[in-house]
């Protein structure tokens, strides 16, 4: 597979005018000298966050240039001084809106520092594999038929593979006249002693992997002999008009007649949608496409397959089906080759899915030689952790708080939602998606605001406010809000704001994702502490400010170089499993391997949960 | 298999009246003694033929009582005397209608005494196969999830199994509500590695096979752990109304649009309308049937599973599919187990279809120690010759005269069709099917006449006629026609001719299969007299009169006692096939052993066939 980014050369051109490259973004450009980074990072559209507007206050455009390349800029101005600690001067961290270019340079920007918009087009992190899919291509040109030479077709094909293999039957439907326009050449794709394809000769392998999240579809198509990605996707779940989360959808399949069915359609017709997508931007047709791997939760993997709801709404809430899974793109509704087959990974649990199992994939936290903890916070959050080879997970139910619903003012990461907050001397700066005018808050939005109210000292451990009798607070009908936006400020004509009862979800939300983790660790024996490394994953994983979930104690009180923000790594995981045999292998051997502990029947759970209420 | 009938005991009644049974139908009753045995066979509704109406003259009414049983009828008379030979006097047969019967006894019916209607009431040859299908049932008893039990529905299998199983999609979307309404016990029905069904406990497990007819269907339903056979059904093939032959059919489907679709839906809906009614006659519902197995000529075969037949159409002739196959029973439309599979047997040629495998199955014919014709006449009559372990075939065309198609009045084998003549001293005796007041000539009858008319004198060699100036002739628009059925007689108010056309059909026909027969002695390098077994096999094989065949070198010139009528053997081939893995393997070595013999380019054809033209 294509690592994450290519490094270019960097060549001097004419003193008025320096190259400036933004990595691992590959954004390259010439700038004049004297501009600072941030200025730079404008004019080449690298999306670099900066809360203040570049008042070298709010610390958020932190970027890093290596020592041996820190002669291209300006010194260490004060204001870097005062927000950087040593540890992240050492490593050539600055603070792009007051690091002035005087030569050609590039400039690293973690994740953190991109706004949400360009975060998404980061990939998820990368893992090697060798490229050895479970279709694989046979060039073939046959002879025609003739009166002494009476073979079938498919015959035929079989004397040229030199092996007994079986053809689907819709290849053989479609097979005779494709046969004949192109002179008895073909490519025939097979799978295991079956053939699932018949391509014009020459045409490329490609397959198609897909992360089905409640909310999100990220689609990748990818050429199965390079393990090229050659187009990536991402669409809204149409099946979000039949409710916001998992439970949500099991309780309409449930209750509605054809309630199940309709949302079967919706996954189908959004996958199909996001194919099609791909295909276009590939200019491949999507019968060309041979291969599929699907990830979701289970819910998505049960709705998007059409088995039963019933089991997995109820308790003990058991899927149908949790191993691996083969089966025909047609008998599934996807708009393939012929015969291409759709697999999909295993599950682990009701509520720890194939996505899981991809990020595990993806993460190698089975060969993880330290204590390494996974989470993917979402409606429903997975958690992961490896300690010493043994594999542990659960989900917690978070809520989707952080997706934005049930805030007063919450919305997704949708242009004009604050997106980043700071208080910085008593003042509230914010970020909004795209810098369109303020309409609301997103779930990194809402986060950063609860870390800073709590930090500013506005509300007390727990959750209640603190010194709300004046403004920044203004009185609603339910008592104090805080104001982040002044009305004369905000797209709504109104005052932004942050509720006890906002406040008071994401202490629900933190609380049971703590929770979790904190059972798994006891459930393996080992303290916090011992955590050598924390991955996050997952879009809102991406978005959010780490610093700001470790105060609030969703994350793990340790030092923040101890955390990775690994992007959509499910995404990841079903990319590996398309590209190679041994990766789907590995992946079913991770889903049995994984101890599941279901955490609503855990003796520690309430207790666990109540204390992590605490902000 | 069990055997094709069971032998009962005779127990002696009192004096007045005896019991009498008719074998292999197994037809057994009480009638008075003194009555002859024709009229026993009418009381006890055995439809025995008789064209003379019982006067002893026409010989057609032959019934088999050996030697140690004849003390249980009258003497021989001088009609028998008169019209059986010595080696038949020697065997026991007997004209029903001068045997009297004096004591009870067992009377054996060959097929060709019986009416046509009777006669498809008589399996197929049967061959034994030792029962091992390639579904087997597994019973289990499952542990139901609980809170410290979490396993999928699947897992449950797998682990009850204790075998890494696959379930079909639409199995596992059926099983949860199933598996819970019996209380976790579940019959699994496994396809190799593969759950297809999932059965209430004590389900008994049953399997369908089909001989797919390009006139007729056949079907029967077994039980697929006794080998029993539960339910027989036959039908008329639905694309009839699309065409009467194979080439007319390929020709709808390749000129007319959605010519093709239509015929495929036409099968599909035939068949599902037998399996529909093999299971009401058995109580059992069609989505217990768990495999099913068809075989049909080559052309049925694509149509039914809708692979193009344009290749088929076209010289050479090549088919889009020869090997065996395995499709699902939902992707062909069949209303079956939900993952239930349909297997076709292989086929050896464009003309030579997967019902001539089965038929060569059937009657083991590879293992034939001394020369072996089968021959299945029909629009396409398929021959297959087994000489010192060497199997060949061939295909003649000998389109549908003998269905009835293009003979004045010629018409199928339905209730008042001439179904068999005799002339016998200048008079025309006749039977009708079903006794019915006659109203055409099926097949069997306008064989019968055109034999008997050769026999009387009234054609000549070429197929001319003689003598034809005066009665029983009339003159027709185009010449002279032979009146079978005087107006007065015929259910019609007209008279029933046979025409000099009517004549030349059938010498075209005849011509056809015999240049068949007499290539493949050729190739195989034996002559006429060399062949010791002579199988005719078929529905239209079982109505005829071998001896009217013979005489007008339909078939070989030998003694009667080398011919078998075997009756379906498509039909049993399919069933063998069906309760067998090892005769679904021998079928598909048979087929490839099988040495193809294109008629059309063979260099003796025209020969042959110009010299078979003669009656």
């Amino acid at each position: 597979m294509d690592s994450l980014a290519v490094i270019g050369s960097v060549t001097e051109p004419n003193s008025s005018t320096v190259t400036v490259s933004f990595q691992p973004l590959g954004r390259r450009g010439r700038v004049p000298a004297g501009i600072s980074v941030l200025e730079a990072a404008r004019r080449l559209g690298v999306g670099l966050s900066a809360v203040c507007g570049g008042a070298g206050v709010c610390g958020t455009c932190r970027v890093v240039v290596p020592p041996e390349g820190q002669d291209a800029l300006s010194p260490l101005s004060d204001p870097e001084r005062a927000r950087l600690g040593d540890e992240d001067i050492a490593r050539g961290v600055r603070l792009a809106c007051r690091a002035f270019i005087r030569q050609s340079l590039q400039v690293f920007v973690p994740p953190e520092s991109l706004t949400a918009s360009q975060r998404t087009q980061v990939e998820g992190r990368q893992t090697p594999v060798r490229v050895d899919p479970v279709v694989v291509p046979a060039d073939l040109q046959l002879p025609p038929p003739t009166l002494s030479d009476l073979r079938s077709d498919a015959e035929r094909i079989r004397d040229g593979l030199g092996r007994p293999v079986r053809l689907d039957l819709e290849v053989l439907r479609r097979s005779p006249p494709s046969l004949r326009e192109w002179g008895w050449a073909v490519r025939a794709v097979l799978r295991g002693d079956e053939v699932v394809a018949l391509l014009p000769p020459g045409t490329p392998l490609v397959g198609v992997a897909v992360d089905l999240g409640t909310t999100k579809l990220a689609g990748y198509l990818l050429n199965l002999e390079t393990g090229e990605t050659l187009a990536s996707v991402g669409a809204m779940n149409p099946q979000l008009a039949y409710g916001e989360d998992v439970m949500a959808r099991i309780t309409y399949a449930l209750q509605e007649p054809e309630g199940a069915e309709r949302l079967r359609q919706a996954a189908v017709e959004g996958l199909s949608q996001l194919v099609r997508d791909l295909c276009a931007q590939a200019g491949v047709p999507p019968e060309h496409v041979v291969e599929a791997v699907v990830v979701g939760n289970t819910a998505m993997h049960h709705l998007f397959l059409g088995l039963p709801t019933r089991p997995l709404g109820l308790a003990p809430y058991v899927p149908v089906e949790s191993g691996p899974l083969d089966v025909r793109a047609r008998d599934v509704g996807l708009p393939l080759a012929p015969g291409a087959m759709v697999h999909l990974l295993p599950t682990v649990a009701g509520f720890v899915g194939a996505d899981h199992v991809a990020a595990l994939l993806a993460t190698r936290m089975e060969e993880a030689d330290r204590p390494t903890l996974l989470l993917d916070i979402g409606t429903n959050t997975e958690i992961g952790l490896s300690v010493g080879g043994n594999l542990f997970s659960c989900s917690a139910a978070s809520g989707p708080a952080f997706e934005g619903a049930h805030i007063r003012f919450g919305m997704r990461a949708a242009p004009g939602a604050l997106e980043r907050v700071r208080m910085i001397e008593g003042r509230v700066y914010w970020e909004t998606v795209e810098g369109a005018p303020p309409v609301g808050i997103c779930g990194s939005g809402i986060l950063d605001a609860v870390a800073e109210l709590r930090g500013a000292g506005f509300l007390n451990g727990r959750g209640g406010w603190a010194n709300s009798d004046r403004p920044p607070f203004l009185s609603g009908d339910n008592g104090p809000e805080f104001v982040l936006v002044p009305a004369e400020a905000s797209g709504l004509g109104r005052a932004i704001t942050v509720s006890r009862k906002d406040v008071g979800e994401i202490q629900l939300a933190k609380a049971a994702i703590a929770a979790g983790w904190q059972i798994l660790l006891e459930e393996a024996g080992i303290r916090e502490s011992d955590l050598a490394r924390v991955l996050v994953a997952g879009a809102f994983g991406t978005y959010i400010d780490i610093g700001h979930a470790v105060a609030i104690g969703l994350l793990p009180r340790l030092p923040l170089d101890r955390f990775e923000q690994v992007g959509n790594v499910a995404g990841t995981g079903a990319r590996m499993a398309l590209l190679s045999r041994a990766e789907r292998e590995r992946a079913a051997r991770l889903a049995r391997r994984v101890r599941y502990v279901e955490l609503t029947v855990h003796p520690s759970f309430r207790e666990r949960f109540a204390q992590a209420l605490q902000l």
